[in-house]
C-alpha cells in the first residue's frame, strides 16, 4: 500500500530546492536547484539500498535487484526538473511515486522478480535546452551525445558546460541500461480528467509535436518619421504570423504557440528590423501536422511582403502510441486501486515518448486543478497522488508477473 | 563659408567612437563610447577659444565671446548620442555643422555681436534612458533633476548611475544659459525632401507624440495540452494590439510602433502570462492623437477578455511650431546658400522642441539617403550636408543683425 502522507511530503520536501514566492519551482535543467534535488534523490535511494549509477548525459539510474538478476529492469521513471513558471508536480510526482513504490517494498521486503530501476531523466521540460525530452531522447538513441552537448541556453552556455559545472556528467555509457518496460505517472495538464470526474487517465499514446525558430528580418527605421506604408517592421509581421498559425491550429483541430519573441536591438522609437520567435506546433496526427506546418509555412510567405523571413525546424516528435500490455497492466492496476478510468491521449510530451522507442511503455495520468501546469499554481489533490502511485506499483507488479 | 570637407572629415572622426562593423554608430547615452566623444568634442572646442561648461544633467555648452556680452547667446545644438542601431548623422550633423560654424568663424577673425553658444544635449534618442529629449527637457525646466535621475536603463541602471560612471555630472546650474535663439540643423530622417529634390526643409514644427508601457497579464499554461480555447496567451493579446494600433494611425493620418517587447518568463512549451511592449503614437495634431489614444485603449479593453491590460502613459510631447522669425532667418539664409527649400513638419523629435519653450527656435532639414534613420545605413551627402551648415550659419548671422 502507498503511503499517500509520506508522498505528499516528499513533493514538498523536493519543492524548496528552487521554491518561487508563489509556491512554484523555478528548477532549471543542470542549474545549482537541480544538482541540489539530484543530491537529496540520490541519497533517498542509497538510503533504500539501491546503486545509483548516472550517464553521459546526466539522467540517474537508481537499481533495486531483483530476484532474477537474468530478467532486464522494469523502469518508473519521469523528470525533476522544471519550467521558469513551473509547478510541484509536473515530472516530480513521476519520480517521486516511484521513491515510495521503493520504500513500501523495501519496508514490507518484497522481491519483485525483475530488478526495479528508478531513473530521473535530464532535461524533459526543453525550457533551457531545446528540445524536450533530451535526455530521454539519449538513452533511446534518438540523439547522440554530441548533440546534448551542443545545445546552447539563452545565456549561450551550452549543455556541456552545465553538466561539467554541476558534476553531473557520469560515466555509465549511454544507453547501457536495457529495460523490461517503463511506467511513468503524471499529472494530466489538460483539463479532460478533472471535466469528467476520472480519477486515472490511461494514457494510449502522445500526440505529435514539432518546434521550430522564425527569423524575420526588416527594416530598422524611425518610428516618427517612416509613414505606415513604407515600413518593414518585423514585429509587425511576427504579431500577423503568431495569430495565422494560432488560426490554423484551430482550423485543424490542433494547438499553435509561440512561447519566446526576441528584438534584436529594441528601441521605442525604433521600427523593428530583427525579430525571432518560437513556434511549438502539435496535433494528435502526423498527417494533419504536416497540413498545418505547410498552409503555415505559405501564410509566412504571403504575409511577409517586406520582410524576409525563415521557418527553421528544430524539432519532430511524431505521434506515439503506447505499448498494449504495459497499457494492460495499468488498466488493472487502477482497478485493483478502485479508480475510473478512461483512455486518453497526451498532449505533453513525456520521456515515455523516446523510451517507447527501446522497450514497452505506458503511463498513467491523474487530474489536475484545472488543467493547468507550467504555472506556479498548477496543483494536484493528495488523494488523486496517491491513487496515481498506488496504480503505478500494481501496474508495475503485474507486469512482473509476465 | 563652410569647409564641406572638413565638416565631412568631422562627421567620420566621431564615428569611430561606437562605430558597428555595419558603418553604423552605437553611442548610447552616458556609455563609454559617448564619453569618448564628449571629451573629443570637448577639446575641439577649446582648441577654437571656446569655454566649455556642463550642467548637472551633462549638458555641454560650449561658449564663444560675442561683441556685446550683454547680449543673451544664440545656440546651436544637437545630440552626440545614438540608438542601438544607429547611423552617423542623427544628431551628430548639428552638433559638428556648429562646430564647423565656429572653426569657419575663428579663422575668419569674425565676431558676432552676440555670444555663440554651441550645445550637446545629453540623451535626446530616449533610447537607453525614457524619454528622449531629456537633457534638453531638464533645461527648458520641462522636467527636474530628480526625475532625470531616476530614469531607468534596461539593465537597471539609473540616469544617475550612468552619468558619475562618466563623471559627466557637471557643476553647471540647470537652466541657468539663456539663449536669445536657437538653430538646430539635422537630417530629415524621412522621405519627403529626397522624393521632391529639395535641398532645405524649413521645420515649421515637430508633430505631437506619446509614449505607453503596455502590460498584459494572461496565464501560464502547457503548450501542448491547454486547448486553444481555455488560453489566457498574453502574447497572443499583445499581437492583436500591437496590429490594431498601427490600424487605428492608419485610419488617422498618424503612425504607431511598438519597438520593444518582452515575455517574463519566455519558454517554448509555455503560453506567455506576462507580456510587456512599448507603444509610440504621434500624430500632427493633439486632438487626432487624443482620439487614437482614446480608440486604442478601448481595442485594448475590448480584446483582453482573457487577459489584464494595463496601458500606462509615460511621456507626452504636445505638437510644436516654430518661431516666426526663426524661420525667417532660415530662409534668407538657405536662399543666400542658394538652396531650394520647402516647409516641412518634424516626424522626429528633437531638442529644439523643449527649447522652443523657452526661446525664439527653429530647424533646418536636410534630406537622407531613402528617408531611413535609426539604422546603420542611414547617410546624407557630403553636398546636403555643406549646404545645411551654411544656411544654419547664414541663419545665425541673420539673426545676429537683429
Ligand atoms: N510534460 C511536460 O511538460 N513536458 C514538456 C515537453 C512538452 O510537452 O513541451
Ligand atoms: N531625432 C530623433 O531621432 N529623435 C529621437 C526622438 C524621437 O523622435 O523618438
Amino acid at each position: 500500500r502507498i503511503d499517500g502522507d509520506r508522498l505528499w511530503d516528499s513533493i514538498h520536501e523536493t519543492a524548496v530546492f528552487g521554491g518561487t514566492p508563489d509556491g512554484g519551482v523555478k528548477r532549471l535543467t543542470l542549474s545549482q536547484e537541480d544538482r541540489k534535488v539530484r543530491e537529496w534523490f540520490k541519497s533517498q535511494c542509497e538510503q533504500l539500498g539501491c546503486r545509483v549509477s548516472i550517464d553521459e548525459v546526466g539522467n540517474m539510474f537508481a537499481l533495486r535487484p531483483g530476484l532474477d538478476d537474468n530478467l532486464a529492469p522494469i523502469a518508473i521513471g519521469s523528470h525533476l526538473d522544471t519550467q521558469p513558471t513551473g509547478g510541484k508536480f509536473d515530472g516530480i510526482l513521476g519520480v517521486l511515486a516511484g521513491l515510495e513504490i521503493i520504500r513500501v517494498l523495501h519496508d514490507a521486503d518484497y522481491h519483485t522478480r525483475h530488478p526495479l530501476i528508478l531513473v530521473n531523466w535530464t532535461n524533459e521540460e526543453g525550457a533551457r535546452f531545446a528540445p524536450a525530452m533530451l535526455g530521454s531522447g539519449v538513452h533511446a538513441g534518438v540523439f547522440d551525445r554530441s548533440f546534448a552537448d551542443s545545445r546552447i541556453d539563452a545565456e549561450g552556455v551550452t549543455f556541456a558546460q552545465a553538466i561539467e559545472a554541476i558534476g553531473y556528467r557520469g560515466p555509465t555509457p549511454l544507453g547501457q541500461t536495457r529495460f523490461a518496460a517503463m511506467f511513468e505517472l503524471h499529472i494530466e495538464q489538460g483539463p479532460v480528467l478533472e471535466r469528467e470526474a476520472i480519477e486515472i487517465g490511461v494514457v494510449t499514446g502522445v500526440q505529435a509535436m514539432r518546434w521550430y525558430d522564425l527569423v524575420i528580418v526588416g527594416r530598422e527605421a524611425h518610428a516618427g518619421s517612416t509613414p505606415m506604408d513604407m515600413r518593414q517592421d518585423a514585429l509587425a509581421d511576427a504579431a500577423q504570423i503568431i495569430l495565422a498559425a494560432q488560426d490554423v491550429a484551430r482550423r485543424h483541430g490542433g494547438l499553435a504557440t509561440t512561447g519566446q519573441i526576441t528584438i534584436a536591438a529594441p528601441s521605442r522609437n525604433v521600427i523593428p528590423g530583427h525579430v525571432t520567435l518560437s513556434l511549438d506546433l502539435r496535433h494528435e496526427r502526423d498527417g494533419e501536422l504536416d497540413a498545418m506546418e505547410r498552409e503555415i509555412a505559405s501564410i509566412i510567405e504571403d504575409r511577409c511582403q517586406s520582410a524576409r523571413a525563415t521557418l527553421a525546424p528544430i524539432w519532430k516528435s511524431p505521434a506515439v502510441r503506447f505499448d498494449a500490455s504495459c497499457l494492460e497492466a495499468i488498466k488493472k492496476g487502477a482497478s485493483a486501486a478502485g479508480a475510473s478510468t478512461r483512455n486518453i491521449v497526451s498532449g505533453a510530451g513525456h520521456d515515455s515518448v523516446y523510451v517507447s522507442r527501446i522497450a514497452p511503455t505506458a503511463m498513467i495520468f491523474i487530474p489536475c486543478l484545472e488543467g493547468l501546469s507550467h504555472n506556479p499554481a498548477e496543483s494536484a489533490s493528495k488523494k488523486h497522488c496517491t491513487l496515481g502511485a498506488q496504480t503505478l506499483l500494481n501496474a508495475v507488479l503485474f507486469h512482473d508477473q509476465i
